[in-house]
């Protein structure tokens, strides 16, 4: 496939020449070894084609974007031009988290094609990891890390209007990407469509229940328009825990490709969310050896760090910035430390309750709409599966009606 | 003046030249009268100059912005881009309310220049009237059919995600005169500035105590994100009564430089809150012959009439439109007659608050800010003048911390 504007899709045997006429790849793999190349084709993703490209000298990874969806195939059409979006977030957050985002080295936007560094084993995607039960004692450092700086230092806390509504508008050419989501996360989980699943005829009455429930779809629509409406920062777009590769000591986040002007509370959701996910499934994955009980209360306390840590570093940063460029919040007029305070609780407090509105919107749509997760997917007892699903979806549905009755994240905890 | 790229400010003769070498402004006054045209300038406004040209068999207008603020002075630079944006929206609005809204004939980037429809007497400002005492039976019917139809076809109820994020695009090249809104409404009037002015010594003290008051701070920055954030509608963003023209029977909207995509609440705030500033002013005006207790009921009545005539008209696009091309509310997941209540109200009661926030917004800045508004002006007693103005102060004051209270725009009113 070789369009008339010069993208054509690569193969290990073109991607190999691409490489070699390419300085800014070659040289990361050193430039007299490029015959000797490892290419391995690792798309497990829903949209890409992902190559490793090992040598004896180096590594890196090549991402391309394709016109379609590659979960659907070709019959759901997608913009290839979400590339660009993706290198550009890539290299933005690179710059405000740089421990937490892998360097693009190159950019082709005639190819839709990124290459970028290889987050090398042992790093392992960290859904995978949930699943197995592994701890990462600075997830939570690292991820409200990677959140504070990234929304901090794209939000008007920090920038001035006039880049604000520059990036705001450069991003909306991203639209295709948040139709997407709208669909797939705000519409479908709410309607009949042909392409949600569920774990059936387990969870058919919970399903039909989800399309009765009028309170849950009020939300639900208020949740949609902030997604729609609210330019409150560069948000990643995706960040669930695929998006995320872990060792012990390191935490990478990928995969931008769905970023945009969009709110804070969607990626803090859509982590948090996951991570609910991931606690409701641990149940599934009990055997003999592990009854999974500390396993649980591990991921329950990552989640209420994550928050709490989070909350600590962006209005950390938010302090350190108060006299900035940023143009929310003039230090001329809020230069009071009480009001302060109170500016910073209101914010944050309204973040909170937007944070858990967009995670219990990511856990329904996993469990009724058209992707699911490998957490509940790898539970082969159906029986068993759609309990852990069903607990899941009632804790959601209760968080998404509920939120703004929650003060603290241990209260949500305790919920669940 | 004349820049590299061609624009040169036009006076009365070379605008004579120009009208002739313009076939679509030309044609308007009869191609055999261009020697017999009557000129007049006619700038009252804060930003820019107007000419009405008038020949024995037509007449227009043209309205030319310089790269300042015309009020101000050379000193306040402001894009003369903005023409642009009016432009444009002027178009949009007419073709939305074509009763309500002057025929654009001609735009001129280079010239940053729009020649429109000359609203020709006895259409007069609207606040002047309001400061004589003349009632408008049909004002609130009129506006609020501008409002509905300007604000709903151009949000998410009835435009798709990828029509509005290019739209939102577009306006966000607007970013300097928004940021003259951010500076005059949500920041001057609640801090120490060298632009801001008062009816002094008498408000000294109440002037002072909005820069004390913390809740009133708290409150004006949740409307500022807003502002800078919420992109619900292509606005007026300037939706003032002396962006109205009016008789008996005719209101002309005019003046959308300010446009671009934000909360409706903020057209709705700037119309209601400076009928309220009329309201608050007519005590100033009472002499012999009318105590102006009628009038000041008119006032009252036509707020009312403007916010529940919108709220009819908008929701009754609203359910037109529900199967039409909106994708806020996807009619199959909203399909229930109950439901559709319940968000339309929850919309409808966000909205109003939105709108109570902003006309307390403006309201407090047209007292203590830069730009004054002769309803207060044309008080000469000064003693007088400080006390209505206190009065609109507390109640502005009031609503802005309480907005969130109340339920009815009559709720609203009798507290004023």
């Amino acid at each position: 496939m070789t369009t008339a504007e010069g993208f054509r899709v690569l193969d290990e045997k073109s991607l190999r020449e691409y490489i070699k006429a390419t300085p800014s790849l070659a040289s990361k793999l050193g430039t007299h070894e490029l015959d000797n190349l490892d290419i391995k084709e690792v798309g497990d993703g829903n949209l890409n084609f992902v190559y490793i490209i090992i040598s004896p000298s180096g590594s890196l990874v090549i991402k391309q974007a394709v016109p379609y969806i590659r979960l659907i195939g070709e019959s759901w059409p997608m913009t290839k031009e979400r590339s660009y979006f993706e290198a550009t977030a890539l290299k933005r957050q690179h710059d405000l988290s740089p421990e937490h985002v892998p360097e693009v080295y190159h950019f082709d936007k005639t190819m839709s094609l990124i290459g970028m560094r290889y987050i090398e084993p042992p790093h392992i995607i960290l859904r995978k990891g949930l699943i197995a039960g592994v701890e990462y004692p600075l997830l939570a450092e690292h991820m409200s890390e990677f959140m504070a700086n990234t929304l901090f230092y794209t939000s008007l806390l920090y920038l001035t209007t006039t880049q604000h509504k520059s990036a705001v508008a450069e991003f909306c050419a991203n639209v295709e990407i948040c139709r997407l989501t709208e669909q797939v996360v705000f519409s479908d989980p709410y309607k009949i469509s042909e392409f949600n699943r569920w774990t059936s005829p387990f969870l058919d009455t919970d399903v039909e229940a989800i399309r009765n429930d009028k309170i849950l779809k009020l939300e639900v629509a208020e949740l949609k328009s902030k997604f729609c409406e609210k330019t409150q920062a560069l948000i990643h777009g995706d960040l669930h825990t695929s998006s995320v590769m872990v060792t012990k000591d390191s935490t990478q986040v990928i995969d931008p490709e769905f970023a945009f002007y969009g709110p804070m509370g969607f990626d803090i959701g859509a982590f948090i969310g996951n991570l609910f996910l991931a606690y409701f499934a641990q149940d599934g994955h009990v055997d003999h050896e592990n009854d999974r009980k500390a396993y649980k209360a591990w991921i329950l306390d990552t989640i209420a760090n994550t928050w709490n840590l989070f909350y600590k570093k962006f209005t950390s940063l938010w302090d350190i910035h108060k006299e900035g460029p940023g143009e929310a919040y003039l230090h001329e007029i809020y230069n009071d430390l009480e009001l302060r305070e109170l500016v910073k609780q209101k914010y944050m407090m309204d973040l909170f309750h937007d944070s858990l509105g967009f995670a219990a919107a990511k856990m329904i749509r996993r469990i009724v709409g058209v992707a699911h997760v490998e957490d509940f997917e790898s539970i082969s007892d159906l029986v068993k599966r759609s309990d852990c699903e069903r607990r899941a979806l009632d804790f959601a549905k209760n968080l998404m009606k509920k939120r703004r009755n929650f003060n603290t994240i241990i209260d949500v905890i305790s919920v669940a």
